[in-house]
Order: structure tokens, then sequence, then C-alpha cells
């Protein structure tokens, strides 16, 4: 069987589930034995190992051609890369660690939390969550999904963080309807189930984290 | 001419500074108009624009295959793209950010710093830098360099990090010779030029900075 080590709440690792679901691949998925190992880690049927984003994405792409993820159009792909790269960079320094980080634990994220949050911490990434919710929506609304008509890599990457948000219901929906209208289609893919059905242990998900109509 | 938006501190900035003088191009450096822009970017002779590592390395590696920077053996080429997301993550959290980004001006990382650098901080830097050097020096002493007898992706990313970081003459080379063997190679790079002429205002580089026998 193949393998993921990842950890629950942690983007990379979401961002890793999905792009396995999404190849038509399953997998277990696996805790790490050391929250400071490198994550995810993908191991393949033949043993082949794939540490980080970059080795999985390269590794999925070019053994799982069927279902490409990343545009043939180079306009489109470069789109869908700088998406992946901001979401995994500056969305993750500016929102993701300053809502999720703050309010979950190491055990589910690998990154040190406080042991209360820090609300001005909260609320400055909740300021930055809505400018990127508004930008979000625009590109969705212009182009299908986030960069073409398909889901690519930019979407699979920023829906990895946004679920992860979600999951403390903290993305104002309501206000972002166009964002909104594209996350339930994310949300309604197969490759979403497995995310969906996380329960992290004392700290369930809002009620509409998993709800396909909300 | 082309065109590099960056930061002279950042390590996402110097690694696409290296990848481009890799490729036998040369780009126009400049500072970004706004310290939150989604950097580094570049932007190619016919005006392709690649915002962020992801579309810049699949950019350069398509246009410009002639210098292929990540290995053709699948497991090398893991590797190497392993080094690379080791260094872009756990790397920069763990030693990246504790000694450079304590010690820098914002102006120069896009990071902001504290007025006066927590030295419990860059204690705990220090120690992580330790390890990992000690880390690297055993795949150089095995690969020739990190991961082939090539300088690669990997190669290119760890370095990036490293020559901020020895700006500041924070790495205890003395304690690692067969990580400073193979620094001091990749110094000797003509690749590295460009980067060892970086001089910031008001913080200028320790002596064997910019010395290519020390």
């Amino acid at each position: 069987m193949r393998r993921l080590v990842q950890l629950l709440l942690a983007p990379p690792s979401r961002f890793a589930r999905l792009l396995v679901a999404e190849k038509r691949l399953t997998c277990d998925c696996v805790a790490p034995e050391n929250l400071a190992e490198h994550l995810p880690v993908f191991i393949d049927l033949d043993g082949t190992r794939c540490e980080g984003l970059w080795a999985i994405v390269d590794h999925l792409e070019g053994a799982y051609a069927d279902h490409p993820l990343a545009p043939e159009d180079d306009e489109a792909r470069r789109e869908s890369l700088r998406l992946l790269d901001w979401a995994m960079g500056p969305f993750l320094e500016n929102v993701t660690k300053r809502i999720v980080y703050e309010r979950a634990s190491q055990r589910y994220t690998g990154a040190a939390a406080r042991r209360a949050p820090d609300m001005d911490t909260v609320r400055t990434g909740r300021e930055a969550l809505r400018a990127a919710l508004a930008t979000l929506g625009a590109s969705a609304e212009r182009n299908g999904y986030l960069t073409t008509r398909d889901c690519t890599l930019g979407d699979l990457a920023v829906a990895a963080h946004l679920s992860a948000i979600d999951y403390f219901g903290e993305v104002p929906w309501t206000e972002f309807p166009a964002a909104a209208e594209w996350y339930m289609r994310m949300k309604s893919r197969p490759s979403f189930r497995n995310l969906l059905a996380d329960r992290v242990p004392g700290q369930p998900p809002v009620s509409h984290y998993a709800d396909l109509d909300a």
C-alpha cells in the first residue's frame, strides 16, 4: 500500500492528500514518529520515497501523467504554480499561521503553538484572509477554477489552506460569494472526501465543515 | 533585458539569482516597490512573468534546457528536490529566520525583524545550523556535490541560505570542514559572483564573505 506521512492540519500535508486522490490513487495516511520530520513524505508502491512537496509533485506528475494537475498551456501553468508558491509562502505566513497555527495543537500542524492564541495575531490573519478571498473570488469568476476551467495544482494548494482554516469556522464565506462558490465545488470533488472526514481529538470542526451544501 | 524583482538577503531571491546565472543568463536585479509583494519575480525577454520559485524553476528548466539543474536520474532528482523543499521549508524556519531575519532589516529580507535580535532565538538557530552542517558535509563527502557529482537545484537552494547566514559570519565553517569544502566550491562558481558582491548599506559583510580562499 502507498503511504503518506503527514499531519492532519498542516496545509502541505493536506495538499499532498489532495494530490494523491486527484491522481485516483489510495494511500495509508500515517502520523510521523517525530514532529520535527520534514513532511509530507509519500512512499509509492515500489518503495520510491518522496520527501517534501517539490519531490512529491514532480513524482506524481511524472509517474501518473493520466490526470495532469499542472496546466499544459504556458501562461495557465505559470499562474497555477504562482498560486501554489503563494499558498505555501505568503498565504501560509500571513493567514494560516496566524489563524490555524495559533489555534491548533503542534501535534496536528507541526508548528509550535502558544498556550492561548494571541488575538491580535488572529485578527491580522483574518484581515489578510479577507483580502485573499476577494482576489480568489475574482479569479474563480474569471476562469471557472482559479487558473483555468479545470482544477489544477493552484486550486488544490489554496484549498488545502482554506480547508484547515474552515475547520475552525474562520472563513467568512457569506461575505465572499464567488470564493464560496468555488470552494463548494472544490469540496464536492471526490479528492476532498478524505479531508472532510478529519476529526482532531477534543477539537471537532464547525458544523458546516463537511457540509457539501454550505 | 531580463529582470528579477528580489530582496538582497531573502534566500528565495538569492536562489533565483543563482538559477538565472547557472542558466548563463543575465538580468537586472531590482528591489520591489512594495515589501509585501510575492517574490521573487522573474520577467524574461519576451515579457513572460514568473512569480515565485515554482514558476521560475519550471520556466527556466523548460526554456533553457541546455544547462539542466534537476538531475535526470530519478533518485538523484528526488533527493535534489527534497533538499530544495528542505531549504525553503524547515531550514528557513529553524535556521535562516532565527539568524538572518533576526539580524537583518525587513528592507532586505521582506520579513518583519525585531528592533534588537532576540539572542535566545539566535542561539536556537545556531544549534539547528550545526546539525544541518554535519548532514550537508556528509552528503558532500559521499556525492561530490550534495546529491550528485554536479551542482543541482538542491545545492543552489541550500547555498542561497548559507550565503545569507555567512554574510553575518554566522556559519562555523572551521568545525565542519566537509561542508566548508563544498561551500568553497559553490562560492567559486561564476553564478556566485553576483551574490558575493552584495553590500547592505550600513551593514557590511564579514571579511571572509567574498573570499574564495576562506
